[in-house]
Parts: C-alpha cells; structure tokens; sequence
C-alpha cells in the first residue's frame, strides 16, 4: 500500500530550509531510493515519491511557514537542475500509474499557481543547471524563472524528439497559454531534444532572468526578495501539520472525521464525512490555538489523503459514494466562521486547502454520487461534495421531523471554485442565470428532497418505499460500465462552461497523453519509451491519426 | 482511393428537396450501400458515405439554394429517425479510420452551426421516431430540436452503457454547453441506453419542442416558418457547383488553382496554392456571373478537397508543405474584392467556405510547414495558410527584387476567426498586444523575410546559402519523430487562448475518444465495441484510470 505520509525529517529528495521571508526547496534526488523498485533516478529526475515530498513542503510551508513569502525551487546538483519523470520508472510502470503519477504532479504544480494567485505565496524557479522535460514544466508552473547563463545550460520539452509521448504536466499548455509564446516557436522548441541555451530561451520568453554564474546567486536573491514584496503574507507563528491519524486495512481507511468503507466484491467505496461537533472555536485567536485539529483543517487533510489512497491504492473501487453525518447546522456555523475570518492567513490557507481538495475530487476518474440520507448534513461546504458528485440521491420522507435537509450558504457561491474558475453552481447551471437566482434566493434555508429537487440541486430524490432499490440499481448499473468509457465521459461533463489552463492541461493534454500512452509508438516492444536507453532506434507506424 | 464527389443525383442516402424558404433533407438509408463491404446500415444508421452526402447536400444549399432559410433535417423510415453511426462499421474499422470518420462528421456537424451563426441559414431537426447516438447529435448540431410525441419514441445516447465509448461527434459537449442541460441529468441520460420519451426530453432540454403525430408535420413546418424569419437570406439565382476537375495519381492530385505532390518515400506532400491570374470579376454580378470558377470558391473547394483526400487517403504522409504560387497583389487584391461585397450573399457563402477550409486544416492531424521561397505570395488570405502552418520558413535574399515578400490584409485580423474564436493572428501572440497591433500596423505593406522576422511573422529566415540545407533538414527532423506524439503536440499547441464549443470537441472529447477507441475495453476481443450483437457480454478491467 502506497501512502503520502512524509515530513521534512524523512524526505530523501528534497531539503527545505527557511531564511526569513525566502524559504528554498533544493532537489538533491537519492538515486537508489525510487519509491518502487527497477530503476535509478539518476540526473535529478524524479518519480511519484519525490512529488510527494515536493507536495507536502509546499503544504508546510504554507501553514508552518507565514513568514514565508517566496519559495525558490533549484537544486542541489552540479549543473543539473532536473532532468524530469524518471524514464526507465515510465518505462516500467503500467498505464494507470503513468496516469496517477502525472494527475498528482499536476495537482502538485497547479497547487502551486493556486496558492500565489490567492494565498501571496509565490514561487522562483533557480535553473542552476540543465532542465528537461518534467524538470522545466516544475519550473512554468512557478511565477518567474531565472536561469544560469553559463553558455553551456540548456532548457528543454525533449519528451516528443526523444520519447514519443507529449510533455504531460502542463507544459505545452503554459508555454502558449501562460508565457505566451509563440505557438511555432513552441513548436520548434518541443521537437528538438537539444534545448535552448540561457540567451535564446529569454527571447523566446521561456524564462524571465538569465545571469552570469558568478551573479546567479544574486539574481535569485534579489528576484526572490522582489517576488516577496508582492506577498501579503503576514508572519508569526506557524500551525504545525501534525501527523494524520489513519488506519487503514483490506476494509478502508478511518480518520477522525472520515471514514472509507471499500465493498470490494461491488467495487464501491462509501466516503462519509462528518461535520464538527460539540463548540468549536470563535475568534482567530482560538482557531489558531486550535491549529491543525481546527475542524476545516482536519477533515480537508483528512478527505485529501483518502482520495489519494483510493486513487492510488484501489484502481478498481470505480464508484464513491459520499454520505455526512452530523448536524447541518454545525456546517453552516463553520462556513459563517470561516467567511469571517476570511482574511486571516490561516484561515485564507484553510480555505485554499479545501478549494484544492474539492478539486482533487472533481478530475479524480471515478464516478461520484453523492447520497443524501437521514442522519446527513449537505449544507455549505458539504453541499460542495454533492455538488462534485456527477449525481445526487435525496431521501424523501413525510415525517417532517427525520427528513433530511440540504442548505446553500454563501460558501457555495464563488470560494470554492472550480478548475475552470467557476463555482459548481455555476458549473451545474451552465450560464443559465434563473435557476441560479433561485437558489442563491433560498440561501440559508434548510431544504427538503422537494424543494431541493425543484430547485435544481439534486438529481433523484425516491422516497422511502423506493430508496434502498433505486440506489442499489443505480449502483449496480454504474458499476457495470466500462471504466474508460466513464473517465471520458465524466471528464466531458463535469467542467461545463468556462475552460481555464487548468482545465486544459486536466481535459485536453490529459487526454492526448492517455491516448499517447497507450498507443504502440510509445509502448510497444519498439516503442520511443520502451527502447528508451537500450541504444535501439524506436520503430514507428507511421499512419497519422 | 475513397473521394469525396457527389451530387444530388447520386444520393443513396438523403433525399434533398426546396420549397420556397424551407429545404427538407430526408435521410432514408439504404443498407446495402456502406462506403465499405462488411456491414449493413441498418435502423438508418450512417457510414462515411452517408454523411457525404449530408456535407455535399449542405453545400449545395448554401450556394446553389439562396432562396433556403431553413433546413429541416428529418427521416424517411417509418418510427425510425437516426440509430446514429453503424456499429458493425465502427467494429471493423481501424483506429485511422473510426478517427478520420468522427472528424469529418464532427467537421460537418459544426459546419451547420457555423453557417447558422454567419450565413443565416437555420437548420431543424424533425424527430420523427427513434433517434439515437449520432443521431441525437446530428439534431444537437441543428438550431431547434422538434420530436414526436407518440408515448414510445425516445431519443438516447446509448454510446457508454452498450458500446462503452464516448458519443463522438459532440453530443456530450453540446449537452452542458450548447443546450445548458444540467451535468447530472446529462450523466443520467448519458449511461441509460433506454433513451428518454418527448414530455421529459423537453423538460430536460434535449428537445426543444414535441408534437402529437397528428400535429408533428404542422409543428415542423411552423417551426421551420419561424426560423426563416430569422434568415437574412435574399433569395434569387443560385451558384451551381461544378464537379471538381481532380487529376489523381500516385504522386499526388492536380486540380486548377491547387496541386499536391506527394513524396512517398520522404512522406511528405507539397500543396501548392496558385493566386487568382488575369483580370478578375469586380462587382457583384460578375462574380456572380463566374460562379463556381470565381477563383476564390474555386481555389476554396480544391483545397478543401485536397485536405480530405490527403486525410483520408495517405495516412502515412506526415508533413504538409504549403506553398503559394503567384501575384501577391492579385491575392490582397482578391481580400479587396470580398471585402468589398462581403454582404452580398455569395461572397459571404464564399468567405464562409475558406473559412471552414482554414478550419479543416487547422484539426488536421499532420505537420505543417509554411514555405516561403520565390514566387510565393502569401498576402492575406494566402497569409492565413502560413499562420495556420506549425511553423514557416521564409527565404531572405539580397537582391531585392527577387526577393520574396508577404503581406498582412484586413483579411488577417478577424475575417476566418479559427475554432477557438480567434484570428490566428491574435492566437499566434497569444494574448500580447504589442506585436498584434506593430502587425496591423504593418497591414498592406510587402515585407521581406527581416521584416517578417521582426514582427513574428514567420518562424524562421534562412538566406540562400543555408536555405535548402536547413529546410530539408527541418523535414528529416520532423518526419522521424513519433506520429501520435505530433498529433497531441499539435493539437496542444495550435490552439492558444480561447476554448470554444468547438475546440472541446476537437481537443477535449476527441482526445477522449481516441483514447477509449485504443483501450482494450472497447476494441479488445471482449471489449464492448467488439462484442457487440454478438450476444455475448463485454468483459471489462475494472481498473478506473
């Protein structure tokens, strides 16, 4: 069983140390210590274990760190940035890994626009040395690049001249969309393999700063402090990410406020998250105090990592369904919280985590439905799982009393916006406005299966002599499907609307390099990634589809 | 050798007929009649051939019906309107050709909505009985859906329960996007192969209007009344289409005004573009009076031709050489001639067909490199065809006279707006300002390979002593590299900027698509595409990736 439980103390790949208001993430990549076995990661290149530790730097710097304003990302190596996913590890892995391992690196490099654009902290790529494929996409999803110009240093795309697979974390998609590049320019960059020297790769806008090795240092010092005047990040005491307390066996994963129930032989897994109970704290004084066992904070680093582990771990559970328990109006209470103290950073932090863990569920490739139950409490940020969910069943009972209600509150219009910038409301209404007014118009109010249905807001909702059939048919019809034809499906309905680089590296690249991934140019026995380094030419059909 | 000829005449498929404002085109299948042996079209389901037809039908009534404002779209079977695209075809066909099939269908089916938008001339689709797959997305293509309610007809898109494969042709785009059904009733209705009947095709908005049978004619004809309204069409003497003169042998197709030569063993064609020559029609009535041999609607079609045959018929020709032959000032001037009557109808038909011909090339899945060199005149809309190209080579010579030169026109800066809605100049420069507004500057000026060079314009300008050298090699390069890996490279980087309802369905889905149509769960021995009417059932690897 893979997990993504590290800490500073125990990352083998990365050293990440602190100097005011600059914190610098090195890559010194331990070549023998891959996260599976059968290949070395030699030159800085990484793999699925050194995007984890990447991953929850980041994570610590943006609640252990608030006086952290500007990470710089360089290397430890001697004229070695980083030379990208590990080829043989590609070469090795099957193709769900490739795909996971390439949605996780996204999610990490996305994580990373996400957080400057709405927490301050901002990124600087320090090219010390050579930087291919993987290694330069880390360095497009950062605010600036510098880059040594020591007249030998190049940047390279070599994944389409030397592999046959596309550059698959976003780099394309930056280039034209973020740094504007030309598109031919592009187009000649990421079909030769011999990258482009410090000079030329400022003209074609692929960096920002180049210097001198005797002045790199200086350069990124200085960009990096210039970078963090634009930071509003205020300093003081961090909140330290303690431990996840997870126990995990063939029957799922418990947390304290998630549960994962795994029905293998259906192949369902039931998420149920709870909401706060009992007082929580009030005032930014309390919630800090509070830390990282402050419900909202707690229960996203909680749901997070169960995501990651069925996504990693039970390729096969093709269906989640999710289900909360609790008292609605606890819900409502820490989204009025959380609005409140909407400024403070570690609130604004909170929030981000939960905006990037709903995320994650919207491009997680199984089919979600969201079960609104008695016991449940949809409202606010939970109403944003059913919301996720590519369809939701509401129970609906006479009695008054045990009848489930749902609740929209301010939290579901706009802070937690989707990947294609939009709230799911938005999303689901697809630019039609009536609807939407009327659902902002019962904001607040607890909402019954009729009224939620007749606003929009649920799919199905059986009562209660229909429930328990209609959803195991429902279940048991969705689990019959072809799992790709699924992935495709629910990655063309659940982003209507707007598309944002986000969405395009999730929709359009994804997809392409999917394609790519399994085509025999790429992965068969004379296939560009499978003779990769065994000195053999790769032989190509050469039908263009 | 597959072409693309056909006429009215020679219809298996449609039946096509003009009643003042209103066309009708009857699709009535005969199943013996696939473009290819090994299956039958039966349920009025559609090959290659049959759609054709429709694209041919659709081109004749913009130029040679200018009296049609509205197309009706309808069935000639009894209780059967489209079972969508033949599934024992699909079963038979390689990866190339399922994938050469969805996009010249996806191609027509937008060019409804495009001539809708800029031509006025409205389409309806009459559901007379049970419309299904590419069916239901042939009707998404029109402006209004109109369906019979007679309590058992449904319309579905059965393509993820019983074939486990996307429908391909824009249907799922078209439900959240273009008809702003809600993304949870457009899963439902996506994974039910049952279809839905007329009241709740309506209320989900897959229809827009249901009839009684004995009130479905009357419907149809007052629909189809009312969209006329909104035409601006005037009415008069249409253009006859002349059949293509196309001379096609093993080295390549020859028609008037284009010429392609194809180098099998380099795999590389050369088109080569000829600029209209001698006196040439100034005001409307003499273009009216050239017709089909107007050089423009001329050259137009010939291109358009020869991009489908290369697409459908050398597969392995990877690269596409564009070059131009011919008067730079006669092309501006041609720019001039249509700006000039660009209201007049059959300019408008004309523009709007180079504009789905640039459209045509730029999804095409094969390398394009512009060619600049002597004699070429690559001024407005021949300038189209070089910033359309993944990259161009212009030729920088000392003699001045002989040196080339390009040219910006007006035509540059909006007139063929690419899929995504832009201009390919503004997608070129990717959202910079700067260099679009130094070019239009520079609009009507010839310009050297410097100055081309200078405003971005061209990629790349070697002199005379580098010129062949470097453009061979930029071949050799380009041709050795990983067909697929091109492909989703291209499709990534071509399209910078906006998304639109038609860059999903070129990019997102159909790198969906092309993904599911590799997997072994629909084409392998026991996936669902293959198993299909066997009886047997699809077995799946449960694995969601």
């Amino acid at each position: 069983m893979i997990t993504y439980d590290t800490d500073p103390s125990r990352y083998a790949h990365w050293r990440l140390s602190c100097d005011g208001p600059v914190a610098t993430l090195t890559l010194d990549i331990q070549e023998d210590r891959g996260i599976q076995p059968g290949y070395k990661l030699k030159l800085n290149s990484y793999d699925l274990g050194v995007d984890m530790e990447l991953h929850d730097a980041v994570q610590r710097i943006r609640f252990e760190h608030p006086e952290v304003k500007t990470v710089v990302i360089t290397s430890g190596k001697t004229r070695m940035f980083c030379s990208g996913a590990n080829i043989y590890m590609l070469g090795l892995s099957t193709h769900a890994w490739k795909v996971n391992f390439c949605k996780f690196t996204n999610e990490t490099r996305n994580g990373l626009e996400d957080t400057s654009e709405h927490s301050g902290l901002k990124f600087l790529a320090a090219l010390n040395g050579a930087t291919a494929g993987g290694g330069y996409e880390l360095a497009l999803a950062c605010d600036e690049i510098a880059m040594i110009d020591d007249r030998s240093t190049t940047v390279s795309l070599p994944e389409v001249p030397l592999l046959g697979v596309l550059p698959g974390t976003g780099g394309l998609t930056r280039l034209v969309d973020k740094r504007h590049m030309r598109r031919d320019l592009a187009d000649v960059f990421c079909t030769t393999s011999d990258g482009v020297r410090a000079a030329r790769a400022q003209e074609w806008k692929l960096v920002d700063h180049i210097a001198r090795p005797q002045q790199f240092d200086e350069l990124v010092r200085a960009r990096a402090l210039e970078l963090a005047q634009q930071s509003d990040r205020p300093g003081g005491k961090g909140v330290a990410l303690t431990p996840l307390a997870r126990q995990a066996d063939e029957s799922g994963y418990r947390y304290g406020h998630v549960e994962v129930a795994i029905d293998r032989a259906a192949r369902v897994a039931t998420l149920t998250v709870s909401a706060p109970a009992g007082p929580q704290p009030q005032s930014a004084e309390e919630i800090l105090a509070a830390g990282a066992a402050w419900w909202p904070l707690a229960m996203a680093r909680e749901l997070d990592d169960a995501i990651l582990m069925l996504r990693t771990n039970d390729l096969d559970i093709g269906l989640w369904q999710i289900r909360t328990r609790g008292d609605l109006d606890a819900v409502l209470a820490a989204d009025a919280t959380m609005a409140q103290h909407k400024d403070h950073w570690f609130v604004r932090e909170t929030i981000g985590m939960l905006r990037r863990t709903l995320r994650r569920l919207d491009v997680s490739s199984r089919s979600l439905y969201a079960v609104i139950d008695e016991g449940s409490c949809f409202g606010g940020l939970f109403l944003e799982l059913a919301l996720a969910a590519d369809r939701s069943y509401m129970l609906q009972l006479d009695d008054a009393g045990k009848t489930p209600k749902l609740a929209v509150s301010p939290a579901n219009l706009g802070l937690y916006p989707m990947n294609n910038g939009l709230s799911r409301l938005a999303t689901r209404f697809s630019g039609d406005e009536a609807p939407l007014a009327a659902v902002v118009a019962a904001a607040g109010k607890p909402l019954d299966a009729a009224a939620a249905e007749a606003l929009g807001l649920v799919t199905f909702a059986p009562d209660a002599l229909d429930w328990n059939e209609e959803l195991r048919i429902a279940i048991e019809e969705r689990t019959a499907l072809s799992p790709d034809a699924l992935t495709g499906m629910e990655a063309s309905l659940r982003f209507a609307g707007g598309e944002t680089m986000d969405t395009r590296i999730f929709g359009r690249l994804t997809a392409w390099q999917n394609w790519i991934f399994n085509r025999p140019n790429a992965v068969g026995e004379t296939g560009a990634l499978k003779v990769y380094g065994s000195g053999a030419k790769a032989k190509f059909n050469w039908e263009r589809v």
